[in-house]
């Protein structure tokens, strides 16, 4: 069980592209603090792709790690929308830490939230009755939350997807409403119960849009044989004129056919107003009625990224070096979601995805022994092994070294490279397992509603 | 995946042993009312054992059958413990109601909380804002609630074993309590976190200690490298005189035996007077510090056994004909652990067991055939399939056909029938490949905090 989870390193980038020692990173704008004593201390905030990499990264590092998160397990979030539309259980895609830690003898793990740092002290603050926890060096991998740009109301109003608890909570929310509409005597009360909006036409409203499709056409239809199918209807609201913006316009022709295919009505051009009470307010002054709306339109950087008084960029990211640490600070470093840095392909920010976030975890955790041994800081350099989106059955978007794939090809693609960053065999198993049971018998075992008495 | 639902029938009793019409089923002490109006309407109440196999035993009757559940899942309980001890995630235990009646024409499902019935207009109310559910015939199955003997405190102190919710709160509570203790400074609070108390020496408390010590003494103790394991204890308290009073007494000492064997301190003579913020309170005076008090001392029948206004006895169960309905309501029948009829090895009270859910639910249903058919009802009679409970890796006890077993062969039984039982393909496969790699690796991957942010 225990060697699996070194797979994860195996598209290892390094080996192929040499770091490369650049003017920034051997001169950072503020020196580095002397260690306090001993052995340097390294703590990593968040065991996300970003801090699991770095984790890994420092195993053979003369350093003491300290792994913090608020759960004890790595969630695989790529696959939580599966989660959330009853196609896997969410045990499925968690890990546990001190799992993958156990062997790694430099590495202890706590569970903790953590509410503040302060980088003048170097203190690790966790909450009252909490002893602060000293670092000599520290990675920040927080990761995002949800972006509501400062609308309460929406927050409320509306599900997001960005933990286990999240997807559940959507999952029984979907159920439910099939639950509730069953029993609906009132037409006009049972439709808006079977009208699902989805707000934002990324990757993740796109993947939802379709896997809410399938779970409604290929077995609710059946659940439910009293209720007319004809009657749910799915709406993906984008505020831009495209879907999938980040991928290149063939795809995003292709993904839109196959969503249009799959009875997903995708409204371009859509600027939420508003979500109360189950009323979806456009822009354009224009309502939709929805029993649930899922949002899916934007991320920011962990709310952790505002107590640390560094400067922040777009999606309240924190501002880093080329060689990933804070000027002011240089021994602390920010990775993965919470970290803006341009560069990405000319001059984007990089995007917030695993790959960013895993191959930023592992230079930073390079940078600490490069800065123990006395050498100089290397600037983070991207592999981009490519994007992609999953739509449905057999249908996916790829776009990777140049080459454009949409359908069964893509798709495969997909799951593949899905099972090999999965961590653990246990998961990978019962996710392989699930997904041929879904794919032979069009069966989703997970469409139970949980919680609550 | 259909087909193997009817699996759970391929122990069926009927078979062999011949339904017998008696005095007392011949003559309900009060005439049924008769049919409202059309094809007669069979409303059962809880989608367990009882119910689900009163549904299925009605597959062919010329009846509409509503069946009725607060979930929308049939939850395989025998295994509740080991969702608790991070063994299973809990959709591994669980199978969707409407699945299991998808190709049963004549059955619907609804998924509500039942309030009460009203005998009299023969209506089932369940709760505010709903229709009242008329129905001709009923097969009462809502099962079994803990029983804290009316001390609210206890019920508010310690942890329950009797949902998916329970399950996954119980497992967070054990988890938590060892990243408390990782973190605690002062020797006495941690000895207390990992001080474990099981109320009642029943299958259920002997279950869940015997999984709680493998859990400990297996995955934690190389989880938590830092924390000395020789300081968790696992205390059974019993208030009679010897555990599993319902097996051999050859069988209680071999269990009692291994348990020992795997550091669970059994004390018998133990009854508890209170428990509060920690610390459990025995009527002898003495005091047991312990962060995790588990419940395991008593059931009684559901809630809504109070509701009715039929006669009661012990643990709120409702006296019911030798025919499995009520005296003064023919057309109602109370079935599994809501029923109390004696007649069990003489003169005891049926226990509440799966198997007797099991038959009592399709015997009702039988009766309802019938009663319709103008023919007589026949009186409940009892294939006793004999009683197993399993105390860790390799270990159970089996008793049955004059046969007491203990110890592998015991085990792979246990295994087996629960296999057989369990209902799904999908659950068993998963279910088995659990076991499976926690045999081999001694691994147990659910071991995740969930729920809460």
């Amino acid at each position: 069980m225990k060697s699996s989870t070194t797979d994860t390193t195996t598209l290892e980038p390094s080996s192929s592209v040499p770091a490369v020692e650049t003017q920034e990173g051997s001169l950072p704008q503020a020196s580095m603090p002397a260690i306090r004593t001993g052995r340097p201390r390294v703590v990593i905030v968040g065991a996300g792709f970003g801090g699991l990499n770095a984790a890994r990264a420092l195993a053979k590092a003369d350093v003491d790690v300290l792994l913090l998160d608020h759960n004890n397990y790595h969630g695989f979030w790529p696959l939580l929308y599966q989660v959330a539309t009853a196609g896997l259980e969410k045990e499925a895609i968690a890990y546990p830490v001190r799992a993958i830690l156990r062997r790694q003898s430099n590495a202890d793990f706590r569970m903790a939230h953590v509410e503040s740092v302060d980088l003048d002290k170097r203190l690790v603050l966790t909450g009252t009755g909490s002893q602060p926890i000293p670092y000599d060096y520290l990675i920040l991998a927080a990761g995002s939350a949800d972006n509501y740009f400062g609308n309460n109301a929406l927050a409320r109003n509306t599900l997001g997807l960005k933990d286990l608890s999240d997807a559940e909570t959507l999952r029984n929310h979907v159920l439910g409403a099939f639950e509730r509409a069953a029993a609906e005597p009132d037409p006009e009360t049972r439709r808006s119960l079977l009208t699902f909006v989805i707000i934002g036409g990324g990757p993740t409203g796109v993947e939802m849009a379709g896997a809410l499709s399938e779970l409604f056409r290929h077995v609710l239809r059946k659940d439910y044989p009293t209720l007319d199918i004809g009657q749910t209807s799915i709406l993906l609201l984008e505020a831009s004129d495209r879907i999938l913006a980040a991928f290149p316009e063939s795809l995003q022709r292709a993904a839109k056919r196959k969503l249009i295919r799959m009875g997903v009505q995708i409204k371009l051009g859509m600027a939420v107003e508003s979500v109360e009470d189950g009323t979806v307010s456009l822009k354009d002054g224009s309502q939709i009625h929805a029993g649930t709306v899922v949002w899916a339109a934007g991320v920011r950087s962990s709310m952790l990224a505002d107590t640390l008084g560094a400067e922040q960029a777009r999606n309240a990211r924190v501002k880093i070096l080329p060689t990933l640490n804070l000027a002011q600070h240089p021994e602390v470093f920010v990775v993965g979601d919470m970290a803006y840095l341009e560069g990405y392909k000319g001059k984007d920010a990089y995007p917030m995805v695993a790959q960013v976030a895993i191959q930023q975890g592992k230079r930073a955790a390079r940078n600490i022994i490069s800065h123990i041994a006395g050498r100089s800081l290397a600037s983070f350099r991207y592999f981009d092994y490519g994007t992609m989106a999953t739509i449905g059955r057999s249908s996916a978007i790829f776009d990777a070294f140049g080459i454009h794939l949409s359908g069964r090809l893509a798709w495969l693609g997909w799951l593949f490279i899905h099972i090999i960053y999965l961590i653990g065999f246990r998961n990978r198993v019962i996710v392989l397992f699930n997904w041929a049971v879904n794919y032979f018998t069009y069966e989703r075992g997970v469409r139970l509603i949980t919680g609550g008495k």
